[in-house]
């Protein structure tokens, strides 16, 4: 089934049923994406201020069969926000419908609609006495509608899980253009398929979502962070099984960070306030979010010495204050622009089974080894088994020395991602960047139901073309 | 489509690609459930031993035509498990895959077959110094595959979620016949559509789960269960968020007691230890799992005194060992069984934003009360919103007296309930029992995106027929 761009014609029908308002030329934000590494297309670009006039719109591309591109923040790394092939789309931007509807305290409830900015629906949590622990590095631009729509990840997945935990109902325009009011404020309802998480990770495939019901939690009585120095990943992961023995889910962040990441940030953005003088090979940024009663600099010290008993740890840093747990932070925040300075040759976003994780970072090294001299920096979210997998040059070379190099490393490191039960995604999606990948890898009986599913909710295929699913 | 029996010639063709110690003559138990309500039927009852067989025995009904009714240990309330009308199905009983696969500590993942009972998965869990916290009543016998099918709720479900979010990967039979591997340990996968949540709860409609891959959790250091006599719902639900702005994501049960369960009790189960003289009006059943370093007594002390301080109860006891533990309990538990014995005219697994309970008490029984003389015993899992809303009749008389008003009250109480933005199945699910309550009160646009949804996946509609979705 082909389909038609979103042409004058289109646009012109579109204009008579929705106000001029609704429309804008698209300026180049809605036709890039971070990584540059794609041009969108736009035939028309419209930012709806209510469900209804989103209804309208998918409506109208539905009879059109035009394609329809939902878009968020713009922030998603794997070009799930953009069409640079096919038939010219409507962009539906969901920034001008980003009113937080509703927060109910007593039930640990917040209901926020697509085009909220997370850090504003973190922000409207706190004001409630609450916690909304989706925390990311985009989160000041990142809207909460794509975050669903990826399912993304982040620092609090340890302890709350990913976007898709964190939500308890949808309202969304379906592929027909029809609304599914799903704003449920319940924990529990067993009333039939699981359509929210259906549409949470399916990167707008599948529909728009416009608006959620998100899960809050109540605020930790008291918080620490901590970086304690491993000797080897393998210790990173006994250290993190002692502190949950200890602490269980009270420990809320878990990173491991490579000497490698340490010395790049030296190196690249000297401001960064360093934790050690020399940079050990390994260590571990620990947050541990308490209840009442418990004093979190003791409950890390106490675990810092059970540890060093252990040999789990050689070396620590207890944060005695507020702006010692920024700096620590801000290390690990630092580490993806220090690593954007030096240039990779190739990222990649990976999890594997967590008691894998020093197998997977040791024969990872091996893998890149053998193709040719290069520096690895891995780090990342060990405690949820996801590391970010990042292969640079050696000194004094570029990444565009290794240009022709690039698919190889790739197709190494997730060849062996795979093999150990990996994911070649772990927390930013398939979209666009990853369609083979997910052709190459995934279980071919899951993904055949995938398709049934899309040509089910979808049959004209106008719903993000090309993303997640080839066109 | 019409389906046809699993009759003598299907049951000779099965023989013919599996071994005869695949098939059993059915035994009643698997046209029986718990509520008496429906007498199943049963062409062919096959026990698989491994996911080849099951995917052997679903090819074949693929190809006749034949009914599939999944069956795990029979403990399902909404008659979900047996087909009393349509063609003799084929029942799939995943008894004998009951295997632990294998067991992951410092992941905290455990792999189980389908057919693996509750309790042994608490069992294997504990054995490895884990938790696996999904606890319901029937967990001696129910088995997990059903649990996940029909995303069980339980005690646990405050602090750890539902059986869906205890669950990392599945391997299943799809409706054709092919088998899902899709047995991930990992805690960030985001690769594609989310089939895994699509089968959990779909009650076997969508095929048949054969294992899972499941998260556990640290042991808490130290446990503590209290019950505090409160004075009305609203006291209750402000103690909750009283407990939980003080031990966070520590308090893991919260149970809504009624001074009318605990007269049930006294006249049915004089055996049970009650633990007030005189049956306060409202209680509320606590525990507290804390790290190391509180005491569960103290912190359940200061917030005893922190509760009576706001008046939020009156009276409070602390147990003080783990007999006392296990004693209250026991209150707890056995009201379902003095339920029974009492006959309740229409009982309803009812669940509405936690904030409105205490408003749903109140109209709940003014309606109650207008529909003739009644008793309600409400009671359940009041953090989680999810109440059981038993209504009895008066002393002297029993339910079949009022057999005529079954309907008439199940439809006020389930009106209220949906008025109010609630569920008329919080954790039980459909299955066959709630149908039509489903077709009433379900968003229209997510009803045909299920229905679209089944006949994706499922054309010939052999699996479970009548089941959530009719037919």
């Amino acid at each position: 089934m082909t389909l038609n761009p979103a042409d004058d014609a289109f646009a012109a029908r579109l204009r008579q049923s929705l106000p001029e308002a609704v429309f804008r030329s698209p300026e180049p934000r809605y036709l890039e994406e971070p990584r540059g590494r794609w041009a969108g297309q736009c035939g028309v670009l419209a930012l709806p201020r209510d469900v209804d006039e989103v209804s309208a719109l998918v409506t109208a591309a539905a009879a059109a069969r035009v394609p329809v591109v939902p878009y968020g923040g713009g922030t998603g790394l794997v070009g799930g926000q953009i069409a640079p092939e096919g038939p010219a789309p409507l962009i539906v931007s969901l920034e001008r419908m980003n009113a937080i509807r509703g927060v109910y305290p007593t039930e640990n409830v917040l209901i926020a609609e697509a085009g909220a900015i997370l850090a504003e629906v973190q922000l409207a949590a706190r004001e409630a006495g609450r916690l909304f622990p989706l925390s990311l590095a985009a989160e000041g631009t990142a809207r909460i509608g794509g975050n669903l729509s990826t399912n993304a990840g982040g620092t609090g997945v340890l302890r709350y899980g990913n976007a898709r935990d964190l939500c308890l109902g949808l309202e969304a325009v379906l592929p027909d253009g029809r609304i599914w009011h799903g704003l449920s404020r319940l924990r529990k309802d067993n009333t039939g398929y699981d359509l929210r998480d259906l549409l949470i990770g399916a990167e707008g495939t599948l529909g728009i979502i416009t608006a959620a019901t998100l899960k809050l939690y109540p605020q930790p009585a008291a918080q620490g962070t901590a970086i304690f120095v491993v000797p080897d990943p393998e210790a990173a992961i006994a250290l993190l099984s002692l502190a949950h023995a200890r602490l269980g889910e009270a420990v809320s962040a878990f990173e491991l960070i490579a000497g490698q990441g340490l010395t790049f940030l030296a190196e690249n953005l000297p401001e960064v306030r360093q934790p050690f003088d020399q940079a050990p090979e390994w260590c571990v940024l620990m947050e541990v979010g308490l209840p009442r009663g418990l004093d979190p600099e003791e409950a890390l010290a106490d675990l810092f010495e059970a540890a060093l008993e252990e040999g789990l740890t050689s070396d620590g840093l207890i944060a005695q204050s507020q702006a010692q747990r920024d700096d620590f932070w801000s290390v690990r925040e630092h580490i993806p622009e220090a690593n954007r300075r030096v240039g990779a040759v190739s990222s990649h976003d990976i999890s594997v089974p967590i008691s894998r994780i020093p197998e997977f970072i040791r024969r990872g090294d091996q893998v890149v080894a053998g193709l040719g001299g290069f520096r690895v920096n891995c780090f990342g979210h060990i405690g949820d088994g996801n590391l970010h997998y990042n292969v640079f040059p050696e000194p004094g070379r570029s990444k565009a020395d290794h240009a022709n190099q690039v698919g190889a490393v790739k197709r190494a490191v997730h060849d062996l991602v795979h093999e150990m039960g990996g994911s070649v995604s772990a927390e930013h999606g398939i979209g666009r960047l990853k369609v083979e990948d997910l052709e190459r890898y995934g279980d071919p009986v899951r993904l055949d139901a995938m398709r049934a599913i899309k040509a089910a909710l979808d049959p004209a295929g106008i719903m993000n073309p090309g993303a997640v699913l080839r066109a």
